[in-house]
């Protein structure tokens, strides 16, 4: 008996399903967190009640051949210790983001713009991934929901100390906030989904017309747009545009290239690379 | 007996002086950290024993005259709770960047630029104070060495995406510090005198050259030259430049504006104001 099982997983859960060499699907399942560098044991046992709720009864762990995208798959010595633990047939862990680029795009070649809290940019070319940003609240995640948070709250201090103009919208997000003074104590301890929080706001005042909001979402498409374009290359690939702020942005750049609609998610994209995997004989 | 008793506090240290009418300095006197946000009791611990050591046997508490300047110094709530419990003649706290000001400048009118880890900005004219900037690392403090080292360590990974060009100075920083994983790994834990750190290399490495650190120093300066630019209104007033990056800026701009040396540090401007209220009658 030959099965297949994609997971993805994270820091917030870990999906799974079980398919057929058809690629028909036998069954999901779903369990809780996966941080497979923070708390190994728990990612473990979270992979497991993932593909055991799954797999049901149409057979054994150990007829499975995995592929598992995990956030934190590009840590090798927890990706080591996690392989040699596991009980499949056989598995093949990889970074998150590789599962998001073959669950959107299967074999085609396109670029993939996941813009949410934070971003993961990527392109494939004859089955090759290349993956750029994508390296977190502090350092980078250009564009995201979370740097979008961030730059309008920078952009209020900016105005109350008279660098740019005030406006209407910095005026009431900074009085909701308690002021200057609250939101600057708050921010050291503020996570990257507290500064996301503010996008869908952001982008309803850009909508109508606040000056400070449109100039945070006019840099946010523009960061996506390079980046689309630094992959591009020169070509005209289409892109598949995911996250929560995905629309803004396929709308925003609908002119620009030719864009196409994610064949899955993450959890399709791993299960989809198992079954290639297994075809090219690879993992036997 | 009328002393007076000036006061510089922080999350570091708690530095004290007394001077009598003259302002003559009779005694100095230093002591742990005066955090009166995170922690009240031992602020006032730090403050009372800097204070008993500067006064020595000169007189008694009740007899000082205080101004206390103190990180957290804006905070409402922790200034009256502290207040209430200060045993001097008469106490009155500022935030430490007024009394920074104050000892760098005395009465006269000027420009304090203050550039260490973080920044502080601010004129004085006809002794009204007015700060800009100085909002801390995660949305503000433009220019500082924590802003400094952030941003070499996120072109250091748009280099790496093949955004900007990489330089021989990226490359041996990343290889320093363990590559990119490494660095993005510990980003959400490094503190901004962790980022500071990376100033004083990325001024060697400018001055030896490299594209990447100049464009780090060009960026920093340009933002400091803005602060003053927007301080100044128009005018030409004298320059302070102080903080561990202090020097690079007086070098950098000495021929857009006159400079002058401080005339003292944050404590001495304490003491200085404790004697300018009690002249002017008040704290009596």
């Amino acid at each position: 008996m030959t099965l297949f099982l994609g997971i993805d997983g994270g820091g917030t859960g870990c999906r799974a399903i079980v398919a057929d060499a058809t690629g028909a699907v036998l069954g999901t399942g779903s369990a809780g967190p996966s941080n497979i560098v923070s708390d190994p044991d728990g990612a473990l046992a979270s992979i497991l009640a993932a593909a055991g709720a799954a797999l049901g009864s149409h057979g054994r762990l150990d007829d499975l051949h995995a592929v598992l995208g995990l956030a934190g798959g590009n840590v090798a010595e927890a990706v080591e210790t996690l392989v040699s633990r596991l009980p499949f047939a056989s598995a093949l862990v990889v970074n998150d983001g590789v599962t998001a680029v073959k669950g959107a795009l299967g074999d085609d070649d396109g670029v993939m713009a996941a813009i949410g809290t934070g971003t993961i940019f990527a392109v494939q070319r004859a089955g090759q991934i290349r993956e750029i940003g994508g390296w977190g609240f502090i350092l980078g995640d250009e564009a995201s929901g979370a740097w979008m948070g961030r730059r309008l709250l920078a952009m209020g201090l900016r105005a109350i100390d008279g660098f740019v103009p005030g406006t209407p919208f910095l005026d009431e997000i900074f009085a909701e906030l308690g002021g200057a003074a609250q939101i600057v104590g708050a921010a050291p301890g503020m996570r990257p989904a507290d500064f996301a929080r503010l996008a869908p706001r952001i982008l309803a005042a850009a909508e109508a017309g606040d000056p400070a909001a449109r100039r945070v979402v006019d840099d946010s498409v523009a960061e996506v747009a390079a980046a689309i374009e630094l992959l591009q290359g020169g070509e005209t690939l289409p892109v598949v545009f995911l996250g929560g702020l995905g629309p803004l942005h396929a709308g925003r750049l609908k002119h620009r290239w030719p864009q196409q609609a994610a064949l899955g998610g993450s959890v399709e994209g791993a299960v989809f690379m198992a079954r290639r995997r297994h075809e090219a004989g690879l993992g036997r």
